[in-house]
């Protein structure tokens, strides 16, 4: 294992951050070692902490258009380390060159190789065009209520100008810059419950089953056509991840069943229409229901403009392949980001092994994805597509 | 309240055995209560425990057709006495006339009736035609495998006779004597196990959600038309009790479903055949699956014949309506007696507090019955309607 005087300074930067066992919504430190590095540069930071959770943001420049980096410091739990093959905050480049420990690709990776890049952009261009900012969280992983959430509240309030943000999530699928994500799809959860009148099984005259009564009003659900999606976004999909009814015992019939459900929709419908059509549905089938509904995220997209343009170029620049677009995927914090208009792009390393045991990274694709990061600053403040 | 004294047998009986709290499998003297007088009567008496349940076979008579009694000395649990009027285990009979007491309706009173009825009858035909038996079990109210089944098994491999079963249930729901069952329908529980593939809500395209698979399945069964009943039964009900999938986390796809249900069927259909047709429909909607099936009971039905005339015109002779006869409702431990090829009928008191708090039955109806069995064994044993 090489020394850590012998890392690339993203790597020795990662290896500080992996080090720490910050699982959400803990930071220890791994703020702290990035404001001081960004204090140095320049930089204006303002810290906002929000309940348990650690936030900053930080600014430099004054004219222009505003280039942020967002990321998150927390980590999720490693689970036990025995079934790890290096312990999971003691990070190594093992003898494939891949740097492991948890956090390696899911986020910590992004965060020392958008430090490093700023940190030589900003000594070869100390009076670049535009701004660049850190809006950086622990709570990613959790409830994601105090971090990424909050932060854009205030700079709403603040009048801040965040023009664009590139997301350090791990995007890519197959080799480094493969995919960049400009978009993600909306998240809308449900709790239903049927009512329905318990019984005896003897006596089905007398119950009026809610297991029964819900079968024809789901099967129509799941076999509901909400929309075709479009060029960036596929089909809005309906999923049950949780149905519930009866006490256990066999000769009882239960007087109500619960039902979980999810919809990932595109920007083809909105989650009031979701919910409409969906409650529709409900009545027509004439159950006696509740249903609370929770809007996880709206879907966002940036389908075209500079950002993107910069991206895809800054990843041809370094790597010599052309990323593909894709809104796939789960939610992200950019959801909060786009809210302030944003054009906002996910760009990092591999995800294959995020949230696993022996969580790891391609070592020289943390450096290669650092010059990536740059390329994109020198493409929009340098080259001057950004719009002034 | 009356004292013992002046309390019929019938009742002097029945609060003699209700004073008990046999509940399920306890007996705690009840059925040497009743083998001490049956013995003093001349029956041959063979105490038959299982595993922790008490069961006892009595017989009278060395000739022609067995009539048997069946009944249970236990009951169901009283619950708090403090939800109770009376304690449920001091007996009283309360200012409207009403036997109070766990067991009053299910079934003390019965077997009191049961017991001073053939004390009289024995007493005035002490060389009467027939045999008479009592077939008394512990565990009714339980799993009901160590009670009257074991009995049956032990009566089949000794190639005793029972020609005739008066089983003591509560029948009866508006007045003493309008129902008489002289049948149940079967009953068939299932545990069905469908496997997916569990996944993330976010890439339904990776997982194969079983609940979304099972549903079109459980429509189906749900629809399914297994038979249009008989005379004598309704037609057979497909009821669902339990259905259970996913970890309660809202993003996850399960990886399999259970379905807990229960067949209540006639005698139009087998349980081969219910099993057979689930199995095609589950196969015909290319679920992967695993089925557990348990024979709770099979259908029985004494449509016709001696016993079932002799319970008519008993009723009618002491009563003066006839009764409605009637195949509804739960299982009850006739399913067992009847494989021996038995005629069955139950004939009891009102049973509308059965199982609830505040159990009662009116104090002249357990009068009223022993004299209803009574008039059986006469219609029986002394008017010659029996088979010789
Ligand atoms: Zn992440
Ligand atoms: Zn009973």
């Amino acid at each position: 294992m090489p020394t850590t005087e012998a890392l690339s300074p993203t790597l020795a930067l990662a290896f500080e951050l992996i080090r720490r066992p910050s699982v959400t919504p803990d930071d220890l430190g791994c703020q702290v070692l990035m404001i001081e590095r960004l204090e140095r540069l320049g930089f204006h930071v303002e810290r906002l902490p929000f309940g348990d959770v650690e936030n900053f943001w930080a600014t430099r420049g004054h004219h222009g258009p505003m280039l942020a980096f967002a990321g998150h410091t927390d980590v999720v739990p490693s689970g036990p380390h025995l079934h790890w093959d290096h312990p999971p905050f003691e990070p190594c480049i093992d003898d494939q060159g891949m740097l492991c420990g948890r956090g390696a690709a899911d986020m910590k990776g992004s965060l020392a190789a958008m430090l490093t890049a700023v940190e030589r952009f900003v000594t070869a261009h100390p009076d670049h065009h535009g701004k660049i900012g850190f809006l950086i969280t622990s709570d990613e992983e959790g409830p994601a209520v105090d971090g990424t959430r909050a932060v854009v509240e205030h700079l709403r309030e603040a009048h801040e100008r965040l023009d664009y943000c590139i997301v350090g999530e791990p995007s890519s699928t197959a080799r480094l810059g493969d995919v960049i994500k400009n978009g993600r799809r909306g998240s809308l959860g449900g709790v239903l419950h049927i009512k329905g009148v318990q019984g005896h099984v003897a006596y089905p005259h007398l119950a009026r089953n809610p297991i029964h009564q819900a079968i024809p009003a789901l099967d129509a659900l799941v076999r509901e056509h909400w929309d075709a999606g479009n060029a960036f976004f596929p089909a809005t999909s309906f999923q049950v991840s949780n149905i519930r009814a009866g006490t256990g015992a066999t000769n009882v019939i239960p007087g109500d069943v619960e039902v979980v459900f999810n919809f990932r929709f595109s920007t083809e419908v909105t989650h009031e229409q979701l919910k409409q059509r969906t409650e529709a549905l409900l009545d027509a089938h004439g159950l006696e229901y509740h249903l609370d509904w929770t809007l996880n995220g709206e879907p966002f997209l940036t389908a075209e403009g500079e950002l993107v343009d910069a991206a895809l170029r800054g990843v041809e620049d370094v790597l010599g392949h052309r990323p593909e677009l894709s809104t796939s995927g789960g939610t992200s914090d950019g959801r909060f980001i786009a809210t302030l208009g944003s054009q906002v792009v996910e760009l990092g390393p591999l995800n294959a092994t995020i949230h696993k045991v022996n969580e790891r990274v391609r070592a020289a694709d943390l450096d290669d994805l650092s010059r990536v990061y740059e390329a994109i600053l020198a493409r929009l403040f340098v080259n001057g597509t950004a719009q002034p």
